[in-house]
Formats: structure tokens, sequence, C-alpha cells
């Protein structure tokens, strides 16, 4: 088992989706003094989210140094971010330092964006599919899957998905028991299975 | 169905936690012109959650008049809260205008603190179970519940099934189909039935 923390690096821009980002640290948090937290963006300082309220980048995505997992949560902010060349060239140099990569949602839209997911398999939020696809032609895209891992990176379908794909994520690292644990602290049913996606359906199923 | 937008006033405090709080600020924003939202606190400025991460109150609870919904998340800092009488007080001014008032996890321990739940049925985390019940010996809890409804009055158990509780009060206020097409928009599996707590039980039953 792993010995050392899990140093997480949440990359956070104006209009990120809040549930992209604190559901994964929520989970993240859970493991305590195995993993540390940071919040950290283009600029320090106060960001707002795509639904107003706002955290705080104590740190500067420029900063970043081997992180052990960098996070990258989506929202409608992304589409503001594929046209910044500065923090498309920050998140590839930190990703290229990472041990693990994650995206929630349109997080992927970034990743796809900036190279990092040419020749892979990756998914992104159903709703915004096809949007995402334009910024990754090299991508291996799949469009049903609640996430995807390949290597080092993960994607996940949309907001809520990234709490399942996080505990993947955590079982990766720490182990399964930790995961269920975790997922059972939180009260969270964890869907396991990465390859059932109940919303690849454009409309709810249930009335 | 309502014609005015639902005022939301997020109630935080050091020491939150964090998808008590923004699992159901995610939900709620998805209401678009429906809903506002504002993060308050005893003091305006930045509030550290228990994981670590900050969040921004640009309200004092002090000022919040008539909300249509007073949320409360829970989390480690409300082992100081409940011994802050001013935060108790003010609790309990905003709470007696609300339209709705809603606590995730052990967020139930700050209104039973208050004596806001005295005589009704109420919930809370199942790990915390047993400390929150003695901050409220005149309320009806529910040990088995993945969320109860008191009147106006809504408790979750903890951390994740706010998210199921809000769609709940999403339901209640503006009907049935907005909660199932913002659960679809989240890709979130509601629970719907709020007697089906799968987390009653002390330990994870998957292994």
């Amino acid at each position: 088992m792993r010995n050392k923390p899990l140093t997480v690096a949440a990359v956070v821009f104006p209009g990120f989706e809040l549930l992209d980002l604190f559901g994964p640290l929520e989970l993240l948090g859970m493991l305590g003094e195995r993993a540390t937290l940071a919040v950290v963006a283009e600029e320090t300082g106060t960001v707002m989210s795509s639904q107003g309220p706002a955290t705080v980048a104590e740190g500067a995505l420029s900063q970043v140094r081997r992180p052990g997992l960098l996070l990258v949560p989506g929202g409608l902010g992304t589409r503001q971010q594929i046209n910044n060349a500065n923090f498309l060239e920050l998140l590839r140099e930190a990703a290229a330092e990472a041990e693990y990569v994650a995206s929630v949602c349109t997080g992927s839209m970034l990743l796809a964006r900036a190279g990092l997911l040419d020749g892979r398999r990756a998914t992104s939020n159903k709703r915004a599919f096809d949007a995402v696809v334009t910024q990754g032609p090299h991508v291996q895209w799949v469009r049903e899957a609640r996430w995807v891992q390949d290597g080092n990176y993960f994607t996940s379908s949309g907001v809520s998905a990234g709490m399942d794909m996080t505990l993947a994520l955590i079982q990766k690292v720490y182990g399964r028991k930790t995961a269920l644990e975790i997922a059972h602290r939180a009260e969270y049913s964890w869907r396991e299975d990465s390859t059932v996606d109940p919303f690849a359906t454009p409309a709810p199923v249930r009335t």
C-alpha cells in the first residue's frame, strides 16, 4: 500500500461546476492524512462557480509540482478556458508531472483541448457530449460510460459521476476496502461498474 | 406553480462539510432563474470547510430576511457551533422567517440545539446519530430514513443524502417533473423514497 499522501491539486476557473469539484474533494477529504487537498487556479484568490458560490484558490496552477492527482472539474466556464492558451499550457505542464489526472463532466473538454487525451479513451457530460467531442478529434470518445480509465487518466460523465469515478480512483490508490468505507461514511451508493450509464439516454426515463 | 424565485440562504461556519453544502447548491442552482443562492455566515468572509477548501460568505446571517429556504449543512464544525449562543440565536431568527428550513447530515444537530426541531420528526448522519440525539431531547428522531419532512422542515441523513432531500424539496416547490429533470441533468440517480436508507446499518454491507 502507498506510504505517502496523495497530493491533490484541484484546478478551478471562473464558472466551474460546484459538484464537479466538491463531490470528489469530499470523498478525497475522507482519506484524512492519506491525502492533501489544494485548490489552485491560474491566479490565486476568490473564484466564482457557475452557480454563484465561490471558492478560494490558495495556490497558483503554475506552482503545482508533481501532483499525486490533478483534478479538473467542468462547468460553463470551460467555454472560456478552451480559448485561454496560458491556462491550457499550465494544465499541460501540471498534467505531465502528475501521477493521476482526472476530469469531471466537461472538464474533459479542457484536457482534450490541451491535447492531453489524444489517443486515449475518455468520456464527458452527456448533454454537452457533441460540443466536447469537437475539442478532441484524436480522442477515442466513449459515449456510454459512468467514467473511463485509460492508464493514469480518469474522465467521468456529468456532475454526479465524478463521485463514482473518485471512488474508483481511491480504490486504485488505496484499495477497495478504503473506497467502500469512504462511500459508506459519505452515505453514498457507489456505482461501481463504470460501464453502467443510466444517463446515456437523452431524456428522463422515469415520468 | 410558484411565481417568485426561491431565495436560498445557505449557512456556513468553520468546519462545514463540503458536500453537505455544495450537493444541494448544485441542484438548486439548476433551477436557474427560479432560485437565488446566497452563502451566509455569522460574519462575512472566507470560511474554511472541514476538508480544507474554503467558500466565501458574502452575506451575514443576521441580515437574512424571510428566506425561501434556509439550508444548514453539517460537518465537524457543528461541535463548536452548538456552544455559540449568538450563532444559534441568529439561526432561530432566520428560521422563524423562513418558508422552508433544511439541514444536511449533522446540520440537524444545530437545528436541534437551537430548539427548532422540538416536537418534530427529524433525522441525521448515521455515524453521529447518538451525539446528535443528545442535542435534541424533545425531537422525534428517526434513525432509519434517507430524509425526513415534517411540515416545512426537511432534515437529511449523512452527506450525500442531502442531494436526495434537496430533490424532494425541489419537487415540493416546483413539482416532480422539474425535480426529475434536474436529477437527470446532474446525472444523479435520485433515491426518491425517503424511507429507504441503506446506511442505517453500522458497517459496509458489501465486502
